[in-house]
């Protein structure tokens, strides 16, 4: 305990050390989807080795991959003491529209209480917070656990390369449980554990009509528009009730249970407040489901982009010769991802016209998964929680995908411990994406806490 | 008749300099839409009106509007003649998708017995044989009628400021009779006359949702997604009979009578032949309509682009905030296009949900317009082609816009003669846009042999 004290107070002393690291790993432009951005993406997995290394961790290693690296590390000295393998991804998303951020992306600028930037909440706060609760408990003398560490740089495009790096690294990768960074609370003062995510399915979908695009006056209302095609499409998707169409989506989905509705309808959840964090004016949805269940215990799908024909300034009277859209479903347990495919194409097969061509292209996926809420790992994690705070956490469910988290259960049999400092108001993904400072200082004694616990 | 047997002797024997000029003409790259063109379209404006001072055109005049310039000439001096207002337009569209082309689009690179150029059929190539005309004429004394000249540079932008031009200048624009050279014939060895054009509304609709775009997971399934809402909105403007949905789009459409049906029944019309111009698979359309009549007369309603979300290479994950889709409807006589705005306002207050904010801007119009198949004017059009091409012309409804027409209709009360020499499959307004050669010679004697018989 006296160790853990005194890691807490060295963390509060090196505050400016702390938000100059945070800083510098924000500037670094990691954009896993952007070719172009490959480089700062090895560079910021370089960072995190030499910072990982500076640390005193071992066997520091950027490991390549078919896509971005690895970074590996581990502290194995802890005689008797299970091992955390710390989870975590350095990449972060596109930053477009970039005419609606307010501040360089990559600037991280610190206004009020807040820091802004690509990744600021999406994960290099988090990453950054546990390095720092690492950095404290190094300085007092031989870390109170094992710890490994497995940092990706794909999990913004879907992590097509995890699982190939965790069937090939199993014996390195052998631990007791997952500390999982990615992951946020409630409020700033509202402590909470995800225990639940959705998974992902993402695909592009391209209908065509013609070779090249045509004169609308020459041709419009003779032959078909794939615009108009596309369009009626993605308005089949969902029925009148808000559910998805696509041929036995809901088949494999697991029903929550009495208990854990009436839990989840326990969280606090005030719809004006939610209304103004999402930015819109009205819930929608599936019938039958809060907006808690909707985001965290049902599937949804959502076309992400679109485009098609002339989209440029004025007037042009084409008839565009093609259109695509980028589509994602949210998949919930036991949901799969490969069923998906088969049943959007089941869907394409039956309600695509024979006036046009169309192309189905997967772009990534991960399954949903579900924790013990009652493991001795989560009540220490709780514990922690709660001791920063001064209130205990709640048990939520989460909308977003962590695809490892399903990936590490499946292939080695261990749970998730999800623990992070995200805000649901974050902005994460979108324009002026940003970090609670304070919870990123809280988020530090917190993970102190977790690790000395063992 | 010397005169005129002449004219086409000399004609003939300068086509290396008409091919000269032509190719001159179109390297201007005269794009209306795009500000960055501004100067290209006004340098195109002074070529012409070199050219027609060269020809001895007087009062030769660069006009300027709000928007492009419109090029005036005249020369009166064929006492006694009726006076013929030659109607063109100088601007063309946009060249992308840019990687379609083969060629530069400005380049006029000719291939076999085409041209292929942004411009070489719509409508450069027409204004260009009109031009060689009126020399190869001019060469042998004085004209045989009274020419003026109105040559716009916003036609392919809906004629913004034409309309106000023709009111400012009603005199000076007087005249018997229009030769609009915007205008096509059916085949190359087939003549043709189109007496009817359809109309053009074209709009803007944005469906907005929130302020910014959010992430997919921690929103996906509880709020609307503009994407979606602007699919249904699509895809309800279509019945399932291919009719368009706004409410009262049909009312004021002129029906065709028994008769004009029979004749447009016996237009030569190959489906096959149909297809592989149009480059889709299959017809489709307004039930209860041949694919003639779809495209004549009609009206038809196409979305002509559409964006939203994320559109670059890869996945990311974004619910989007907005999309935007360009529609444009093509209207038969008596539509109007203000009343289009109204309907279309109408359909949008009644199915927008109250999830999302949404705007409808109207970006240009022009009424449709049918011209009388018996007049003088028209049976001097119809001998001419006769005599050049062997065979007498067909007489056609075209799909496209010509807003001029229903303009000087409305305000000048003359009809237009179209009389031009494009061919349905030259690609206008897609890439590798091209004019067949031979055509634009004909088609200068066909001009002179019209001019010289008042």
């Amino acid at each position: 305990m006296a160790t853990m004290d005194t890691a807490i107070e060295r963390a509060r002393a090196r505050r400016d050390e702390t938000l100059a690291a945070y800083r510098e790993l924000l500037g670094l432009p990691s954009v896993s989807t952007l070719p172009e951005h490959a480089a700062d993406v090895r560079r910021t997995a370089d960072w995190l080795a030499a910072r990982l290394k500076s640390l005193g961790m071992q066997d520091v290693d950027v490991v390549d991959t078919p896509g971005h690296p690895v970074v590996y590390a581990q502290w194995l000295a802890a005689a008797g003491k299970p091992t955390v393998l710390v989870y975590g991804h350095y990449d972060v998303q596109p930053v477009d529209p970039l005419d609606e951020w307010e501040s360089d992306p990559f600037g991280a600028e610190v206004r009020g209480e807040y820091i802004y930037a690509r990744g600021a909440s999406d994960m290099k706060g988090q990453l950054l917070a546990l390095l720092e609760a690492v950095e404290a408990l190094a300085a007092q003398g031989p870390l109170p656990v094992n710890l490994k560490f497995m940092l990706e740089g794909e999990e913004e495009i879907g992590s097509p390369h995890l699982g190939a790096f965790i069937d090939q690294n199993r014996e390195r990768l052998a631990c007791d449980v997952v500390l999982n960074c990615d992951a946020g609370i409630h409020a700033p003062d509202v402590p909470a554990i995800v225990y639940a995510l959705r998974g992902l399915a993402y695909f592009e979908i391209e209908v065509r009509s013609a070779a090249k695009d045509m004169h609308s006056g020459m041709f419009g209302g003779a032959v078909a528009n794939p615009i108009h095609v596309l369009s009626e499409l993605i308005a089949g998707m969902h029925d009148a009730e808000g559910r998805v169409t696509l041929p036995g989506f809901y088949d494999k989905v697991r029903e929550l249970s009495r208990d854990e509705r009436e839990m989840l309808a326990r969280l606090p959840y005030d719809e004006a407040e939610w209304l103004k964090m999402a930015g819109v004016r009205a819930i929608c949805g599936e019938a039958g489901y809060t907006t808690v269940e909707r985001i965290g215990a049902r599937p949804s799908l959502d076309v992400n982009g679109i485009w098609g024909g002339f989209t440029g300034a004025g007037a042009k009277t084409v008839l565009p010769a093609r259109a695509t859209a980028k589509l994602s479903t949210r998949l919930v347990p036991d949901q799969d991802a490969e069923d998906v495919k088969g049943q959007l194409r089941a869907y394409l097969e039956a309600n695509v016209p024979d006036t046009v061509a169309w192309e189905l292209r997967a772009l990534s996926n991960g399954p949903g998964s579900v924790m013990d809420r009652e493991s001795a790992y989560m009540r220490k994690a709780a514990a922690a929680l709660e001791a920063v705070f001064g209130r205990a956490p709640l048990f939520k469910r989460e909308g977003g995908s962590v695809p490892v988290v399903g990936m590490l259960q499946a292939r080695l049999g261990v749970d998730s411990i999800m623990l992070g400092f995200a805000l649901p108001d974050d902005g994460i993904h979108g324009p002026n994406e940003r970090q609670y400072l304070p919870n990123i200082y809280k988020g530090i004694e917190t993970y102190i806490r977790f690790l000395a616990s063992f």
